[in-house]
């Protein structure tokens, strides 16, 4: 089954590589450049340079483009204790990249702040983000409920989640994970939910089942997830982030709860009338009762519509900052 | 001048490459990927592909390749307290990449152990080396010498340097660096200094003179690289790695001392009977009085017999084994 979807997906590549190819020289590299099979169900083409405001990576499923905010399922089981997750941020990078809300499709983009792509900076000891980050599908944190156990309003954002595996996984991965707690960041006076996970298929995913088997693990790494979260923004000069329940973690069972609240935050903003959608781009090609879904061509014409491949000879690195080279003491 | 030396750089790297293009089908990308002007005086060339056995990189200079062990000056200013770095190992990487003792013109090469290429760990909080790693040209820890400070005979290699400046410098990168004090590491029963050095250009470098300003300029750094040589082979089964003077720091004047002793060691190798090589390759186009000095024809000749450059379209990223994403907690 899996290879026949393979098959599919790569059809779809093909067909968006051959618009690209219209505007860059060299076919095959196209084809490279601009699209990659991903393990499992999902593969993503990328469109214009990495590192540039053009940047657009979108997520494929068996018949071509979808929306990765609202069209890969929240469960991957039907015991609703394990969810898909879509990997914006691979562990030991610096580049702010996420699912924008805004554009069709909802492809992953670099954030930009002040007119500036946005890389985090490396606080000592650390690199970069230190789990694979990302997002849940089909989860929104809406700005308008207040959280009574934060005092603070959601984000309008997915769900943050922190994979803390053996693996690195690529950018636009969508893996099955397994949740193993929470901590409750409040970012800037908006609760901000980080679910810390695990690959489901990790050589340790069947030993860890909460938080204490990550500290038996794991030594130290929940205090440097919450040292992370605390100080990741001081190197530009703003203050240490503050948490909900003082910086404490919380269980499993808190965070499978807070994932189906914000699955169902999610539907309800799904539903809503086109003023209640918070500038979300609500496009998508699979949600039931959706009053914004879309057909298959239509997803293919806007993945078209998005700036071409990078050529074969472009240079990601030569855009990175040297700054992102530089460890901050804080 | 520079812009001089960078032509006639640019020169020798066409030569070569148009070698390696009888091989690959795609002249302009292998001249991209076969050859480099780095900032500075010395550029490289790449030979073979990354992450393979036959990958070589070698260093050049204005008039062509050259050793990067012998003919790059160990002192880079007048005053003896500037030397020139060779960088084999970019801060955050894993690729135990070397100067290659016994290969002609010593270029970098990937450590191989046990038939495998050798990546070294990632030991949790760090991201492979925490310093851009390398060696110091024209020096040479003599394995036939006790030395009477730590009771344990020289590595036969290069003195190896830790650079901790802010940038980031890539593999094969010549730069100008400041002493500033020393670790004493016995190294499986070898004598193994590491110099701690701060880049020339480094924003910070005219206010760290010594371990001292390390220690307020980033706090926590010198215990890290402590921790980082104790450890960095447990992983692999290997005890903790053991330290001269109880793993304190040694200041600058150490530091200092043991690199002029390193060079008079190289001086002597160098000068020695054929018999007293150690099994180094002493080939060199510039050592004054040296008995395997080769002509520019000679080095050039041994680049071009190297495997030809990585076509355009390697990844290397596809032969790096997912253990390199893994964090180990010793």
């Amino acid at each position: 089954m899996i290879s026949a979807l393979a098959l599919l997906s790569g059809r779809v590549h093909l067909r968006c590589c051959l618009r690209s190819f219209q505007s860059t020289p060299n076919l095959a590299s196209s084809i490279i450049s601009g699209a990659k099979t991903m393990s499992g169900r999902y593969g993503i083409i990328e469109r214009g340079s990495v590192y540039t405001s053009d940047y657009k990576l979108y997520i494929t499923g068996p018949n071509g483009p979808l929306s990765a905010f609202h069209d890969i399922p929240l469960h991957a089981d039907s015991s609703s204790k394990e969810f898909n997750m879509i990997v914006e941020i691979p562990r030991w990078t610096n580049a702010k990249m996420e699912i924008s809300k805004e554009q069709r499709l909802n492809p992953i983009v670099q954030d930009v702040k002040k007119g500036a792509l946005r890389f985090v900076d490396n606080v000592f000891p650390f690199h970069g983000y230190i789990w694979n980050y990302g997002a849940l599908p089909q989860t929104w944190e809406d700005p308008g409920h207040m959280d009574e156990r934060t005092g603070a309003k959601g984000d309008n954002d997915p769900l943050d989640v922190c994979e803390i595996g053996s693996k690195v996984h690529p950018r636009g991965s969508v893996i099955r994970v397994k949740p193993l707690g929470l901590l409750g960041l409040i970012d800037e006076g908006e609760t901000d939910w980080k679910i810390l996970v695990i690959d489901a298929e990790d050589p340790l995913a069947s030993q860890l089942n909460g938080l204490a088997d990550i500290e038996a693990a794991m030594p130290g790494f929940l205090d440097a997830t919450r040292r992370w979260f605390r100080v990741y923004k001081m190197p530009q000069g703003k203050p240490a982030n503050e948490f909900a329940f003082n910086g404490e973690f919380r269980d499993r069972d808190f965070a499978l709860g807070v994932i189906e609240e914000t699955h169902k935050q999610w539907q309800a903003m799904m539903q809503g009338a086109s003023g209640d959608a918070h500038g979300i781009a609500r496009d998508n090609v699979s949600v039931v009762g959706s009053s914004s879904g879309i057909d298959q061509p239509a997803a293919d014409a806007a993945v078209s519509a998005a700036p071409a491949a990078a050529p074969a000879n472009d240079k990601p690195e030569s855009r990175v900052p040297d700054s992102v080279g530089k460890w901050h003491f804080v």
